[in-house]
C-alpha cells in the first residue's frame, strides 16, 4: 500500500468557498448576463456577427410559436398518446408534429446539404411498393406459408426473375398449401393475400411493416439498442430485392432527389453500400455491376437537373455525390479489394465519389482499429494515384463508454476523417471535442435515427446541445428516413428546435450553412452553393415575417 | 439583409483534410495510445500518481467479474424482464443486481460520505411502517372508503392523535360505510383491511405502494419527468404524517445512520426540509419545533456513536451534519424568515448546520434568480454574525436546455455554491464545466434517482462519464433511497461501474475519496476522515485480492 496520502488533492475548506462579491443586485445581474454569454460564446449562432432585422423578427416569431404550440398542441389530448411533449419519441409524436404550424414553416426552410443518409433507406416505402407492383418481373417468396402465428415474424424476399422463370401457376403466400420458397409474382401475391389478413391492403401493410419500424417495435418489444438494430437490419434485408433491380433503382434515385429538393435540401452526399457486387437488370437476368450503378446515378442526376432547369428551379439543387461504403464485418483483405475498386471508380467518376466509409452496427461488428492498417494503405494508394477520397467515417454511434464502438472515435480522428458519422459518444471525450473544433471536423448528427435506435429516449436527452455549445460544426441528417419515417430534413430540424430554449431560427440557419460548408464540394462550387442558399434563406425569413 | 457572406467561416476544402502521416502502423498505434491517454488525462483515476500492486490486482479482478457477469447473469433469462442489460432501469433490474457477485463485493466497499440525500426519504418504507404500528397514537384516514376502483389512487393520511382523540369505534378504510376523513387507529386499519385487498398484508402493500415508486409507474404510466414527479411528490405527502412524529423520527434517524454505516458510508450531510414548522410529540399534542429537531438529531447521533464505540467500530462513522433546506415555492420574504432561522440555528448548533439549500421540482417551481437577492442578503448577514453557511444548491436537475431549471446552474455558481446538487444539465455548459473544475465545485450525482425520475433512460445514457472525463469532482449519492429502493450507496456504485468500460475500482475509490474531500468537515476532521477511509480501503482491496 504505497499511496496513502500521496494522492490527496488539496483540501477544500469552507474558507476557500468559491464566492464573488457584488456591489449590488444590479451588478449580480450584469455578471450573470456576462457569464451566460461567455458560456454560449462558442455557439455558431452566438458568434455570428450580424443578424438582420428580418432574421431577428423571424426568430422571435418562431420562438413565440414554439411556446404557444407547446401548450395549444402538445398540451392537448391526443388519442392513444398518453404523455405528449415537444421532442417526444418521434414515431409516437409524428402525427402531432404534423398538426403544428411550426412544422409547416420549417418545411419551407432551405436545409442546405444532406450529408448522412444511406441510399437504400431514403425513399418512402409505400412509394417503393407502389412502383414495384408495375414490374411483372418482380416476384416474392417466404420460407413458409404466412399464418396468423408467423406473419409478424416472416420477411418477404423479393427478386426480379427472367421472363422464362416467371411463376405462372401456384398459390399465394397465405395459402396453407404454399410451398416454401416458391416465387410468386408480386401482383399475384398481393391479390391472393388472404382476406383474414386484410386482402391486398393487408399485403401492403405486411410489406410496409417489414420495410419500416413502428412505434411498438421501437418503444416496447425492441426497446434496447441491440434489439432494435435487429429489426432495423431486417428492413434492409427485406428491401434489397426490390431496390436492387435497375429499373426500380433508377426511379428510386430520382424520387430520392425529388423528395429531398421538395423538402429544401439543395445538395446531397449519400452513402451507397457497395458490399453487394451487383444488381439485376430489367430482364431479371443481366448483371449490373458497380460501374453501371454510378452511370445510372449520374444519368438520373443529369435528368433531374434538366427537369428542374426547365422549371426555372436550378438554384434548388446543386447536385449529389456518393460516399463509397462497404460493411464493417468484412476481412481486411476484402477491404483492400473495395479500396481498389473505389480508386478505380474515383478515376472514372471523379465528380461522383466524395468519400469512403465502412458502415453497420458498431456495437456488434468490427472496430475501426481492425481496418486501420488497410485504411492507411488506402491513403498511400491515393497519393500514388494523385487522388483524394476523404474518409467520412461512422464512429461513436453507441451508448458504450470505452467500448470498441466508442473507441472508434479515436481511430476515425487519427485516420483523418473529414467528418464524423453520428459521433454520438463524442461528448464524453474532452480532447476529441477540442480536436474536432480545432480541425473543423463536422459531426453528422442524426437526431431521429438516434432516438428510434434507442441511443436517446427523446430529443430532450440528445447530446446535440453539448456539441453546439462547444462550438463544433454540426449538420442535421436523416440517416434512414425510409425506415424511420423522417423523410426530408424537416422532422429532424423540428425535433431539434422544440427540444431547446437556446436554439432558435438563427441556429437552424447555421446548421444548414454548416452542412454546405463541410461538404466535399470544391471551393468555387461551395461558394456558389452557399450563395444560392443565402438567397433562399432571405426569402424564407421574409416569408415568416410577412405571414 | 446585411449579413450575406459576412459570417462565412473559412471554407473547409479537401486539401485541408485533417490528416497526420505515420511512418508505420506501430507509430499509428503509439499515437493512438497517446491520444487515448490525453483524452482521459483529466480523470481522477487517471491522474492518480500511485496505484498499489494490490489495487491493480483488485481492479483487474473487478473488471473480469464485470465482463463475465455481463454474460452469465445479464445475458441469462429472467422471468418477466424481457431485455436485461447491465445498467438497465433500476427498478426492473434490481432483483438481477442482487444476484451478482459484483454487488456483494461493492456492498463491502467503504463509500466515504453521503452528500446528497433528503432525510424524509432515507429509511426503508417497510421498516417505517413496521415501527409505526407500535404506536397506538398513530392513526390513518382517507378521503373516501377504499374500493377496487380507487385503491391505486387514494393516499393515506397519517397523524398521531392525543389520547383523548383516539378513535375507539368505527369501521376500517375498506368498509363501504367508512365515513370520509375519519381517523382510524393504524393497527385497526391494518387488521380490518378487506380480504379482497389482501387483508393486513394488503394494507402493508397499499401503504408501501404509496411511499415508493414501482417499475410500472416509472417506466409505463408516468414515463415522463413531470408525471413521475407527481408520483414522487405524493410519496412525501403520504410519509410526512408518519415521520413527523417525534418518537418515530428519533428511531428513523437512528436507522438512517445504522443502515448507512452498514453500507460503508462513514459521514453524512443530509438535507432536512424545514418548511413544515413543527412535528408532533409523543403524546400527539406537543409541538416540536426546529430547535428540538436538531436536539433530537444531535442526541441520536451521540447515542449511535456511543453504540458503535462500544463495538470498537468508531472508525466507521465520523458523524452527520445537516443542510438546512426549505422549498422552492415560497416567496422571497418567506425565504428571509428561513434564512434568519438558519442563522439562529447555526449559532446554537454550529457543529450541525453544514449548509443551506432550496429544494423541490426545478422544472415546476421558482428559479434561483427569483431568490438571488435574498440569498445575497443572507450571505451579508452571515458576515455580520461571523458565521459561514455555504450554499449547497440543487441546480440543473432537468432535461431542459436554456429553461429556468437549466439556467439555475448559472445562479448556483454565481451565488458561490460549494457543491451542486445533481447538476444533470451541467454537461451542456462548457464555461460552467470549466468553472466547476477550476473552483473545485463538486457535483452531487444521483444516478438511480436521475434514472427513475426519467432524466435518463438507463445508466448508459447518464452524463456522468462526461463529468468524470472532464476532471470535475463528483460524489455519488442516493437522493431518496426510501422512495427508489436504492438504500445505501452500493446500488448507485454498481450502476455506475457496469455502465462503463473506462471506470473501474480505482475510479470508484476516487469518487468515495472526493465525497469526503468535498464535505464541509473542518480540515483536521477531514484529514482524519480520509485517513480512516484509506485504512478501510486498503482492507477492502485486500479482501478482493484474497477472495
Amino acid at each position: 500500500m504505497a499511496n496513502i496520502g500521496k494522492n490527496l488533492r488539496p483540501f477544500f475548506t469552507m474558507s476557500s468557498t468559491p464566492t464573488a462579491q457584488y456591489a449590488d443586485f444590479a451588478q449580480y445581474k450584469e455578471q450573470r448576463t456576462a457569464l451566460i454569454n461567455r458560456d454560449r460564446s462558442l455557439r455558431a449562432d452566438h458568434s455570428r456577427k450580424a443578424v438582420s432585422e428580418a432574421e431577428a423578427k423571424a426568430d422571435k416569431i418562431v420562438r413565440e410559436l414554439r411556446s404557444s404550440e407547446a401548450v395549444s398542441i402538445w398540451g392537448a389530448d391526443h388519442d392513444g398518446i398518453p404523455h405528449p411533449f415537444p421532442g417526444m419519441e418521434f414515431l409516437t409524436g409524428r402525427s402531432i408534429i404534423l398538426k403544428t404550424k411550426l412544422f409547416k414553416i420549417l418545411a419551407k426552410m432551405p436545409k442546405g446539404a444532406l450529408l448522412h443518409a444511406h441510399l437504400d433507406a431514403t425513399v418512402n416505402a409505400e412509394f417503393v411498393l407502389k412502383i414495384a407492383l408495375e414490374y411483372p418481373a418482380l416476384h416474392v417468396r417466404t420460407t413458409e406459408p404466412l399464418s396468423a402465428l408467423n406473419i409478424t415474424k416472416i420477411l418477404p424476399e423479393f427478386r426480379a426473375l427472367p421472363k422464362d422463370a416467371f411463376a405462372t401457376s401456384g398459390v399465394g403466400l397465405t395459402d396453407a398449401s404454399y410451398s416454401s420458397n416458391t416465387w410468386v409474382p408480386l401482383q399475384k401475391a398481393r391479390m391472393d393475400f388472404d382476406p383474414t389478413f386484410g386482402g391486398p391492403e393487408g399485403f401492403d401493410k405486411w410489406v410496409i411493416g417489414c420495410l419500416t419500424i413502428n412505434p411498438s417495435e421501437a418503444y416496447r418489444t425492441h426497446n434496447t439498442v441491440n434489439k432494435i438494430w435487429e429489426k432495423f437490419t431486417s428492413t434492409f434485408v427485406a428491401s434489397t430485392g426490390l431496390i436492387h433491380y435497375s429499373p426500380l433503382w433508377n426511379r428510386y434515385i430520382y424520387e430520392f432527389f425529388r423528395s429531398s429538393v421538395e423538402d429544401g435540401v439543395s445538395y446531397i452526399e449519400v452513402r451507397i453500400n457497395f458490399h453487394t457486387k451487383y444488381m439485376l437488370g430489367e430482364d431479371g437476368q443481366e448483371i449490373i455491376g458497380h460501374r453501371e450503378w454510378l452511370q445510372i446515378f449520374d444519368e438520373v442526376q443529369n435528368r433531374f437537373k434538366a427537369d428542374l432547369k426547365r422549371q426555372g428551379r436550378e438554384d434548388e439543387f446543386i447536385g449529389a455525390r456518393i460516399i463509397y461504403s462497404t460493411l464493417r464485418f468484412i476481412s481486411s483483405e476484402e477491404l483492400d479489394w473495395f479500396c481498389e475498386e473505389c480508386l478505380a471508380l474515383k478515376q472514372e467518376f471523379p465528380h461522383l465519389i466524395a468519400g469512403f466509409d465502412l458502415v453497420g452496427p458498431e456495437n456488434e461488428w468490427k472496430p475501426l482499429i481492425y481496418y486501420a492498417e488497410s485504411l492507411l494503405r488506402f491513403r498511400e494508394r491515393q497519393k500514388e494515384l494523385g487522388l483524394e477520397i476523404p474518409f467520412i467515417l461512422h464512429a461513436g454511434e453507441t451508448l458504450g463508454d470505452g467500448t470498441e464502438a466508442d473507441v472508434n472515435l479515436y481511430d476515425a480522428i487519427l485516420l483523418g476523417t473529414l467528418r464524423i458519422g453520428h459521433g454520438f459518444s463524442l461528448v464524453k471525450h474532452p480532447k476529441l471535442m477540442e480536436t474536432c473544433r480545432e480541425k473543423n471536423i463536422l459531426i453528422e448528427v442524426c437526431p431521429i435515427s438516434n432516438e428510434i435506435l434507442r441511443l436517446t429516449s427523446s430529443m430532450l436527452m440528445h447530446p446535440l446541445p453539448i456539441l453546439m455549445n462547444n462550438g463544433l460544426p454540426v449538420a442535421l441528417c436523416s440517416d434512414d428516413p425510409a425506415v424511420f419515417g423522417n423523410m426530408g430534413l424537416t422532422f429532424d430540424f423540428y425535433q431539434v428546435l422544440v427540444a431547446s430554449e437556446v436554439t432558435g431560427l438563427i441556429a437552424l440557419g447555421e446548421l444548414a450553412r454548416d452542412s454546405l460548408q463541410h461538404s466535399t464540394l470544391h471551393p468555387a462550387e461551395k461558394q456558389q452553393a452557399i450563395a444560392a442558399w443565402e438567397r433562399r434563406w432571405v426569402r424564407f425569413v421574409e416569408l415568416i415575417v410577412e405571414a
